[in-house]
């Protein structure tokens, strides 16, 4: 006996199970393990974490990648997560991949992003999870630094693992294989979006809005995902889901009066 | 001219404005400035930090609050924080509420919060802000408790303020005021849902997927917002959206081999 067991690899995305992303994701895995696929059935970009309480989900088994099991889901991609361990693997798979997402993830991106949510759900799970987004929206971009990079990524982390709670966000250049750098492991940049509302009236008169928004990096560190990513790095932030502000507790403990009433 | 200025303080929630949650809190806060509501016009929980990218958002002034300017909003409660910011107040509030919400968002709650969502978007664009939430699902529950803790910690955020890219998040146990046992300021537990789904068969014979789950607390420690809420404390911990695991970079940069060919 020999033969090595394949390791279990589920690949999701928020772009819905028919984008390019994803199938270039499923095909690098496809070389480092056993993949199984469960996404949504429809693009879910800026969902957060969210998940579906009050609605039913479906999920359907798909022909859309040659030899692997795939199921579209109706749901968020924590949805598909949560499916995908409870009902399809029945058990924890060795790696969760999300992505390739089309469009960047990094810095604060991380709060809003679906695809980083459903690594993050498959963190919480105990399972080494990893998203990947690409800083090119376009379904027409060239994948081929996006590949590279996830097979390298995915490679290592079944390899060495990743310290308990902890998930990776990587982010891919929209640069030429000649002029990308290579991957640094970096912090998340401190950055926000600037927003304006888009008004329009409506054939009827009535105001809507569209949300449209300047991206601002505030941070000048040269140790940051944005400062990699503008230099030709992929970039690797560790996350973790412990939120906990910890350095703040010693200034709530000395400046809050909350008990005094209370004695 | 000694009238001092009020604060101005933006109330939104995730149950939806017509919730006795955000009603209780826009009576509490009354009390400390002028408040403006803007909130989601239906219930949004489970929403996470879900953005609305490719809808137009509807907004509507309505008169629910008495003397207290009102809009509800077809978006998710980070929206809703982005509209007030940019097309009602114009400007920063001195505060953003959030809640309070029936139910719990403690532990890893605070991951799929829309409540806390909208709470953290606020201290993104730099306001301060708090997110409340009640131990008690029920709209009929007694909020007295509730209505005295948001009033006690919002005054504290008033008067002294929060670290900079920290807000709070406010956990209120399901207890008389008799049992009650004042406020501590708290880490966030090492917890999480076991799922399960409810697999049924619809009328036509296809299968469909209710989640359902199990909370369970890993975390022994007597300094968690779980430890608090069951030992009748109100909880605080504060919460940061730098997700960094700063811990893990070293790990990181030992382990992986990821350039060696890209020299």
């Amino acid at each position: 006996m020999s033969k090595k067991i394949k390791p279990v690899i589920l690949v999701t995305n928020d772009d819905g199970i028919t984008s390019p992303g994803i199938r270039a994701l499923v095909e690098e895995m496809r070389h480092l393990g056993r993949v199984v696929v469960v996404a949504p059935d429809s693009p879910q970009s800026g969902m957060g974490h969210a998940i579906t309480i009050d609605d039913p989900l479906r999920m359907e088994k798909v022909e859309l990648f040659e030899d692997v099991e795939s199921y579209q889901c109706t749901g968020t991609p924590v949805d598909c997560v949560k499916l995908a361990v409870d009902k399809i693997i029945k058990g924890k798979p060795d790696l969760c991949v999300s992505g390739i997402n089309h469009g960047s993830n990094s810095s604060i991106n991380v709060i809003y992003s679906g695809t980083m949510s459903a690594a993050m759900e498959a963190s919480i799970e105990g399972i080494n999870a990893i998203g990947f987004s690409f800083l090119n929206y376009g379904y027409e971009a060239d994948l081929a630094l996006c590949r590279k990079v996830a097979r390298q990524v995915a490679t290592e982390v079944l390899k060495n693992g990743l310290p308990k709670n902890v998930l990776i966000n990587v982010n891919i250049p929209n640069v030429s294989l000649s002029h990308y750098k290579g991957i640094k492991i970096c912090r998340q940049a401190v950055a926000k979006w600037e927003e304006e509302f888009n008004e329009r009236i409506d054939p009827r008169g009535k105001k809507y809005y569209w949300l449209t928004g300047k991206f601002v990096n505030y941070d000048h560190g040269e140790d940051t995902d944005e400062w990699a990513l503008s230099h030709g790095f992929a970039s690797i932030v560790p996350v973790q889901f412990d939120l906990t502000a910890h350095h703040a507790i010693p200034f709530l403990n000395n400046n809050f009066k909350l008990n005094e009433e209370s004695k």
